[in-house]
């Protein structure tokens, strides 16, 4: 194990002097043994993402997630298994199947995806396409009047460009050795005008649905963001209550796309027939739901908690089985395993499985909010427009009674390779700490603690309030080719051993953060 | 250029002792100047692929493209331009649009797409899947009364297994010395139990086909033979006038047919939709067609010809791009590149276009068969059944008057990869000559002339009645992980510069050919 070897070696020479930390290695062992021979990890991710299917946030098979979750909380044994509701999620939507077939120059199927939240068509319409790109309201002026029965071809053609890499990767030592690496923060300016044409965009959309609803906009297409026929979707429309929702809007293969555009190019009239069986529930904005277990603490620390998470919302096109039926499968299979074999922690261990995570983080920031802490709203209105775990922290950050009871949250969000180390968010005095419990898990290729920041999932919710969140380090696999937000995101692109491996290593990590006498070190809060 | 030296000289040490072939480098350098800065080879692939789209043998698509193809050749000044009838080829068919869609136990669209010569559904048809393996006449025995109103999916589960090479290659220095080398003839038993179990499926087809129509059988779906939702369909049904054609069959992207693999393995029941928009265009063989067109020689070898070509029909799904719109475009601007500088070749070039070679090369079987020489028809049923092209040579060859009169015969058929060098097909004395032609190509990445053979294409129609027919090497590219009989297979994986490179090779490949004092050297033929 030369790599591993080489790797913790290197690692250990930034820590400095401390003490050991005790790990249970005949529970560690055991946890090992129930997670490498007897793991329901894949039947868990089964039955979320094949037999409930793609969860997408307030739609009826989340609702169904989060039932079949807590009965398997229930069933194995956790205590006070429950959803919270958050609130003001939104409306609930759902898709059944869509259809584009171009009808002229020549006849053909074109394969394209409506996005979440955005309306379904009467039956089969025709338009013919124009590329029109709407992006302000000059735009607009400019185009008004002359969209009626159009079916409008938003972005440029993008030539193909191929992938002389491969589309699955593993860590291997060099990339492994990058990331223990620090980048020193450069300019956030970058941040910053991204956050200006957010903003920007959250203000032009409503307008720009209602001119395509005036206009009489047959529907909108959108380029797939990757090649080779893959379909990456996301959402449209509104899901907001009261809200213009816009005309049918979809994604379609860059392939089809660019071969739309090139017919347009040529001045030929391309007619399109459109298909999308897509529905709104109501029009009322309703509350989404955490689901949430524990195993109840039983030593002296019982009242403090440990918690795990991953977001079990998902898009639609797939059925989200890495992002992030992996993750929740993973959580689940944790806890699963911590009652398998008998583990009494001493503080309480929680799992929640989180909503609205594709939506600006939402089921974590809201619960996290309620029970443990939260920055006072903002005044300023571009700060207001943003999803509250992306605001710029302000103020004064008001407490919870239970903000100091919480020792750490572990969160899993980047597909289903397996852990091969973990993320300790510039939390120095960690690392040592984190290495100790790795050792058990280098084996099996889990070595690294960076103390690299990670961002873009659930742990930021609890980063950002100074409670100790953390990310682990995870193979790609083909997360960023072929799956992330795509109609491949099926449980055939999971890895059933990597997910066995992710499982242990999360019950050890929960496990030993609730044994470990004191609580996690924290970092410093700074406040305004 | 360190790679080209040495793959040249490690060529040149087998070629013996040869007189210098000579070749005209004035022509050379304008052919080159032509090919690459006044190319019209992307707006040939255009319009053949974009414009008429995917060209099935019989199809009225392909019936565009003879005529089409015919207007360009004389837009160029090419002569004696026409078609030449196929006899027989079988039926044509045509199809618009195809929707599957899971109804239950959850609704999703499904991606799949129909085989050619399959019937199409009337309007939306609704069926039970069922997994349902009916490989020979004991499994229709088993099956028989149990199959109405099913959707059979006949494939067993293919569990995904990821790619961890690139999608995309080209050739480097080691695999083209690994092509210089040539592997010994091993065993030809694989080849007998292939060409049996093709026999076998063949008489089973019909049976099988009858079969699905008196069970009452929705449709069959079988699954991608590639992953990551590229759907890869050929043929089924049948393209003979008179034979059954069987039930509505699909084929599904992998990923989505082990979807519903898993539920059936689940116990679910799993309701499909399926709406397959195809017709035969009627019940009759019909005649397809070869499109010729000629440069005439004007020297003393006037009567003489070189030939060169490429298949036009495609598989229907994408439009023909890279299988084999590349080759057709390439073979095109050859010939335009060729009127462009002046040429006035010595022996006449000869270019054709053809159809039914996904079929087994019929297109070009039949031509040769006409105009050069063909094995007498053989009395063994199970090589009847077969192909022509794919007979093993027995009898003595029947030669008409113009069988001396050919030179050659030059084919491309392997994607839009840049040509690396050509086959020799076991033509030793053909070493050097293409070695002296070559070298003012080794700038351009095309260096080798390997003994090998490739097969699986046109010029094999030459090469087995002892014409030197030749393919050429060519880079891979995606050709065997996206584009190859998928519905991917347009324009955007097809790659410009690769194809302005290898027109004006197979250009000046085909001049030199013309110009050579002798016609080029043949292999001895073996005659039973």
């Amino acid at each position: 194990m030369l790599v591993t070897a080489l790797l913790v070696a290197g690692v250990a020479g930034t820590q400095g002097v401390s003490a050991q930390e005790k790990v249970d290695l005949d529970m560690t062992g055991r946890i090992r043994a129930e997670a490498f021979n007897r793991s329901q990890v894949m039947a868990t991710l089964n039955h979320l993402t094949d037999e409930i299917g793609p969860r997408l946030t307030n739609s009826p098979s989340m609702a169904e997630a989060n039932r079949w979750t807590r009965s398997k909380f229930s069933e194995w044994g956790l205590s006070n298994v429950h959803d919270e509701a958050v609130d003001d999620i939104g409306r609930g939507w759902s898709f059944n199947d869509a259809g584009v077939e171009m009808l002229s120059p020549r006849v053909m199927p074109l394969h394209a995806l409506p996005k979440a939240w955005t309306p379904g068509t009467t039956g089969a319409v025709e338009g013919e396409a124009i590329y029109a790109k709407l992006q302000n309201k000059g735009d607009l002026e400019k185009w008004k009047g002359k969209l009626k029965g159009k079916v409008l071809f938003t972005d440029e053609l993008r030539p193909y460009k191929p992938n002389e890499k491969s589309d699955f990767s593993r860590h291997d030592h060099d990339s492994l050795e990058e990331l223990l690496s620090y980048p020193l923060p450069t300019e956030r300016t970058r941040d910053a005008s991204m956050l200006a044409q957010y903003l920007e965009r959250m203000k032009f959309g409503p307008e720009l649905n209602q001119f395509l609803i005036d206009e009489g906009v047959v529907a909108t297409m959108s380029i797939s963001s990757w090649n080779d026929g893959i379909v990456r979707v996301m959402g449209g429309g509104s899901r907001k209550a009261g809200e213009s929702v816009g005309v049918p809007a979809l994604v379609m293969m860059a392939e089809h796309y660019n071969t739309v555009m090139r017919a347009l190019d040529r001045k030929e009239t391309v007619k399109l027939r459109v298909n999308v069986d897509a529905r709104f529930l109501d029009d009322a904005n309703r509350p989404g739901y955490n689901t949430i277990a524990e195993i109840p603490g039983t030593g002296p620390n019982k009242n403090e908690v440990v918690m795990l998470g991953a977001h079990m919302d998902s898009w639609h096109t797939g059925s989200g089985a890495n992002d992030n039926g992996a993750g929740v499968a993973v959580m689940m299979e944790a806890v699963r395993i911590l009652k398998a074999v008998g583990a009494r922690p001493n503080r309480t261990i929680r799992v929640a499985l989180w909503t609205g995570e594709e939506q600006g983080l939402i089921g974590s920031q809201a619960y996290v909010a309620k029970h443990f802490a939260a920055y006072p709203e903002p005044t300023d209105p571009a700060q207001k427009a943003l999803p509250a775990a992306f605001r710029t922290n302000k103020g004064k950050l008001v407490k919870t009674g239970d903000y100091e009871k919480i020792t750490a949250y572990f969160n899993l969000d980047n597909g289903s390779g397996k852990i091969r180390g973990i993320y300790a968010q510039e939390n120095l005095a960690i690392a040592p700490i984190f290495e100790d419990w790795l050792k058990p898990w280098n084996d099996v290729g889990a070595t690294i603690v960076t103390q690299r920041n990670t961002g873009s999932t659930d742990h930021v919710s609890f980063d950002r309030v100074g409670i100790p969140g953390f990310q682990f380090v995870q193979d790609q696999l083909d997360y960023f080719s072929h799956v992330h937000h795509t109609h491949l995101d099926v449980q055939d692109h999971a890895v059933a051993d990597d997910l066995k491996q992710a499982s242990a290593i999360v019950a050890s990590f929960v496990y030993n953060a609730a044994q470990r006498p004191s609580k996690l070190p924290r970092k410093m809060l700074v406040e305004d």
